[in-house]
């Protein structure tokens, strides 16, 4: 299971009560933030999500749009008296940036921050249910797409089979991880006869602020569900370009070409208020299209 | 004239729909901003303030619930073309902080933006109509409060005295200033004689989060309107000597000791959800006080 909470899909400017962007992660076991624009701890209030359960944070460029939220958060986690943990990863100088925040107000976290800068690109975490990778889109300064992968699902038991060939009880979580049963006797009973496989491991892909490149295809071929950048209608590919921006049209090529099931658009222009018209041009290319429309969960 | 717009009342953590501190200063000619709590730009849309007209910033010091708001507000008005000037005043970090998140999004503000580190006290800007100064207050980390005063008003003319003695118009604005008018034939005709006194200049007084001190009387003594923090209730005197704020009874103390005319309370502790104590508390205390609702403008 993962599911994706919009709480905020504007570029640049808020507008028509649209905040910038953010998005709430859950997995079966974790919860993960990705970009926190100004006002992101407000909407995590407004929509009733536990930023106690936030384990990492995703920052995918240093554009305000996508960060300026995040000092306001980890600050409120600490006068809120967190102690676990937290991982945040992003560009070298998002450290930089947090740290000289914290040296003005002559204070410290509740909590263990830790700080990972992103590589150019692969595995960047690691949790019970989630591997997370992350990898470069084109844009204006340094900025990176995120790829969240489930882990392998353990194995579904056949209860039947397990009856019979007189499993113990004790035994069945190594079943479950596809051990092989052997019986007192000596007899080997191999995992396969005792067990079926899990579900397919989900993937999400996050593509943040990016110019049309085909390059990217390689890094979210396949993906159940991909979040792509519309920032513009298509009939702006000129000023998309000029601002390292992608245009509805590009987002549905994008999605044919790399294969996905799903795909989910966002961060548009504060030029525009009614944002049907992004749906209806990105559908026209790539059928299986929905807006990210703030507080909306779309389950993966 | 002097107006003073309530854009967020409420300590650290945003509460209740409460948003942090800023206020939104008008005066004949201008316009200011004290503190930018995260969310202020949005405060200013939804209020109907133009954040355009805005020509300084003053920010009492550098806990986030005073400033995490600045730097999106700063960048919103550079995605908006503004051209003309803006000056920032601050504690020294704050310009490290400000430029360090320039440096990070690579990009250039659209106009100039003049930093002015505070002095300890004394005055900090003079705008066609407004001397603002600053003082210290006591708090954890260095803290300024912010003295406005109207300057002194135009002189007023008695009509029928310029009509009497000839002045002819193209002098009118020459005698508002204060000037004697000579006539052609020589004769001195004093100013006195010709126009009367303007209005007593105005004085706003903003107090920001500060332990109660009468140290604090010199510089607010007599305004006609006192913002002084009242965090907590009266029955919280220890929690916010160790938190370095004050109480509603310690307000009214100090709006009393100061004999100023009006007293308006705000930066009201996120434990509280009713408000109401807080004005029953000072009032009984100083009558004349109101509380800081937001969206509410009082007019000096």
């Amino acid at each position: 299971m993962i599911s994706v909470t919009i709480l905020g899909n504007n570029s640049a400017l808020p507008a028509y009560g649209r905040n910038p962007t953010s998005q709430y992660i859950q997995t079966e076991k974790d919860c993960f933030l990705i970009d926190c624009g100004e006002g992101t701890q407000l909407q995590l209030t407004k929509y009733k999500l536990k930023r106690s359960k936030i384990s990492h944070i995703f920052i995918s460029h240093l554009h305000g749009d996508h960060y300026f939220g995040l000092i306001g958060l980890l600050t409120s986690m600490s006068l809120l008296g967190r102690t676990q943990e937290l991982h945040l990863h992003g560009h070298a100088m998002l450290e930089k940036i947090i740290q000289i925040q914290m040296e003005a107000s002559e204070s410290e976290l509740s909590y263990p921050l830790y700080f990972h800068p992103l590589p150019s690109e692969g595995r960047i975490a690691e949790t019970e249910s989630c591997v997370i990778s992350c990898f470069p889109v084109k844009h204006k300064i340094p900025c990176h797409g995120f790829l969240f992968v489930e882990k392998k699902n353990l194995r579904k038991i056949i209860p039947e089979k397990v009856k019979s060939f007189g499993v113990p009880d004790a035994f069945l979580e190594e079943l479950k991880k596809g051990k092989d049963y052997i019986h007192p006797k000596g007899t080997i009973v191999s995992n396969d006869e005792l067990t079926f496989s899990g579900d397919i491991p989900l993937k999400y892909a996050f593509c943040a602020d990016t110019l049309y490149h085909e390059g990217l295809v390689s890094y979210i071929k396949g993906v159940d569900l991909l979040y792509y950048e519309t920032t513009y209608l298509k009939d702006q590919n000129e000023r998309a370009e000029k601002h390292n921006h992608s245009t509805t049209q590009q987002a549905g090529l994008m999605a044919t070409k790399a294969g996905v099931k799903k795909l989910l658009i966002g961060h548009f222009s504060s030029k525009y208020e009614n944002l049907e018209p992004f749906l209806t041009e990105t559908q026209a290319i790539f059928s299986d299209t929905i807006l990210a429309i703030e507080g909306s969960c779309i389950k993966v």
